[in-house]
């Protein structure tokens, strides 16, 4: 990593949004674009790109994965692991505490690959438990900090185990909050914790005392969840913590008779939804939350941990995994599942300056394809990656900057 | 494409059922598997691949595409296409004949990309309609032609606008079977053709007629589709097909609340059933359809044609996608998803001679991979395609022998 920057001009792009097809060029200095039309002229010393007519695409936002479970570049995990939430949460953590796993290198490897692939900008949960105290965390701010300058990463302090069936979690979560966690995470609070109530409570309690947002796991599925998701609701309302609060997953959006009211309170308190889009599970209505106003964003969940062998840290993949899974068949709908990655996933985490504008961080990426639908389906090698005005990658390796 | 064949010896490849890991080598002669072992001497004149600690894997299997669809390295289709399965079907006809599209020229484009990524086996279906004729099928069987040495090829005559409501189908559908087809096929026969005994009577005389079996898309959902399987089985037991006919798709079983005495039946008039596992419909009950005996197999379906810009032609990728619908994580369940598009795939379609063992149809797969769960996930190139004792691809780029 350098924080090295020079200007830099990427000339010979395409933009998604002109069927024209016209060239234009990028200009870039401090970190920003500073501007995006035809026939840029370089400023003296600047690096100058030739983008040979790919299409220019804003970098990806990774909006919900965990970075520091990976097994990413490790020998490979055989998964023998029982069918309930329970034992997979079980079977990690004594496998975290036996196998030497290491949050650091791991969160570090997964992230170079996300780089590779274009994405940016990302979200990460992280555990905290009685077991393993803040020793994730510290692996992963870690690797934060080490690639500051090209990969905006927030990091959520997430209660894999529990919080209140696990005395000591809640001051462990206040401890990472403390040290540098961005976002306080939650999980199940009914099927889990046992008391939808009580969880909620000490989890607002504690973004409170602590002035953070918050990003909850919701997996409890149909009515139960829809329970949950009014007792959250309330708490959002009465707290005043509109707009800051997201629910990852809310599978039970998907398995309602009768979603609407719900959805609209969402909308109302500006709740924003993170989905991966399970095939295998109810998932949220995406065109009716986005048609209600709902931020309804993208992420991989976990990559290749104890939990799953599947997932990739490129967000072309997950975009047409989001589009296969809402049948999104139109060209129209594929640029809906690829802003599930891109500024959905922005405005639902709060990064700032995002997008293809001047003024906008320089995230950029280009690929060799003939339109954005053709970009998510085929998800070709990432030809140029620029992040935060540096290049970071090209023909899908890591180059100098990080 | 050649004939040309000189014996062949791989060194080093390690099998996925060995957790030992030992090298092995492969002996091939006359397009066959002579044996596997250690240390097998090459014959003089061999050609002599060193595999470099690859695993080896069986050619694959594609059990349902549709090769004469697609727009496999054509401009991009920007798909504008209406919701319901009529609108995709009466948009498809019109654009195959005002656009050029030239099924020979698509249907050989990507089969090469079938077989550079493994794929040796395949069950393609073909339109065959009132406005066509036979036009598809010919380009159809010049592919075949083309690659008789190297890609083993079944196509099935399909009724894509309808049998009994396109009148003079029935007669090009028996014309094409005369003509080289080898399955006949079938659509809906009760929300299509509007008459489901009368399709299903017309398909299963014709099928007789020619002494072909059948291969029929059952899209029809719930109740109906359940309806419509129910008769059809009346059918296999009255007319003696036990074991002659695949039910592709057959959303219906995934969505029935009892579906055992259905399961039941169809194990024991052994159909077979296809899928291609969508994210966003219901799927037959992969695992129960196993233990009772029924063989459940894989395919892609369309790959970037009209109805679908969604569809890579790699098997590797499909079985993923199987996994994930299924919620497969454990690696002995991502062995029974990628058997779906290896060994089931061979049994469903009726290709023989098919597996890792002398004597077999020397079709294999070489990745660089750990595991087979993890060849699965992470879908390397493959280093060396074989099919039929020839060399036809190296590093995911097509050899000579193709």
């Amino acid at each position: 990593m350098t924080s090295a920057i020079r200007p830099l001009v990427i000339s010979n792009v395409r933009l998604a949004d002109d069927p024209s097809g016209q060239p234009v060029s990028v200009s870039v200095a401090g970190g920003r674009i500073e501007a995006i039309g035809p026939n840029l002229a370089p400023p003296p010393g600047a690096l100058v790109e030739d983008g040979g007519g790919a299409l220019l695409l804003p970098g990806f936002v990774e909006g919900h994965t965990h970075l520091d479970k990976t097994h990413w570049g490790r020998d490979w995990y055989v998964n023998e692991v029982g069918p309930n939430l329970t034992d997979r949460i079980a079977n990690e953590r004594e496998f975290r505490k036996a196998s030497g796993h290491d949050a650091g290198v791991q969160s570090l490897a997964l992230s170079h690959a996300f780089l590779a692939a274009g994405t940016t900008r990302l979200r990460t949960h992280v555990d905290i438990d009685t077991d393993a105290g803040l020793r994730y965390l510290e692996g992963v701010l870690g690797t934060r900090d080490t690639l500051a300058d090209v990969l905006d990463m927030q990091i959520v302090a997430f209660p894999q185990s529990g919080l209140l069936i696990r005395p000591g979690t809640e001051k462990l979560l206040g401890d990472a909050l403390a040290a540098g966690a961005d976002v306080l995470g939650a999980l199940d609070p009914a099927l889990i914790d046992g008391d939808p109530a009580g969880s909620l409570n000490a989890t607002f309690a504690l973004a409170e005392r602590y002035g953070k947002p918050i990003d909850i796991h919701l997996h409890e599925p149909g009515e139960v969840g829809a329970f949950t998701f009014k007792l959250l609701l309330d708490r959002v309302e009465a707290m005043g913590m509109q707009g800051r609060v997201v629910v990852s997953h809310a599978f039970c959006l998907g398995a309602l008779p009768e979603p609407t009211a719900l959805l609209e309170r969402i909308a109302r308190l500006r709740v924003a939804l993170l989905t991966s889009a399970p095939p295998s599970r109810p998932v949220p209505p995406l065109k009716r939350c986005r048609e209600l106003g709902i931020t309804i964003f993208g992420g991989n969940d976990g990559i290749r941990d104890t939990w799953t062998p599947f997932g990739m840290p490129d967000m072309l993949e997950r975009a047409m995994l989001i589009g296969m899974r809402y049948d999104m068949r139109r060209d129209d709908d594929l640029a809906l599942a690829f802003d599930c990655v891109s500024a959905a996933g922005a405005q639902g985490c709060g990064f700032a300056d995002y997008g293809l504008h001047a003024g906008a961080r320089a995230d950029l990426v280009l690929v060799d394809a003939e339109t954005l639908a053709h970009a998510v389906v085929a998800r070709p090698v990432r030809k140029l990656v620029v992040s935060n005005g540096r290049v970071v990658a090209r023909g899908g390796v890591l180059a100098g900057a990080a």
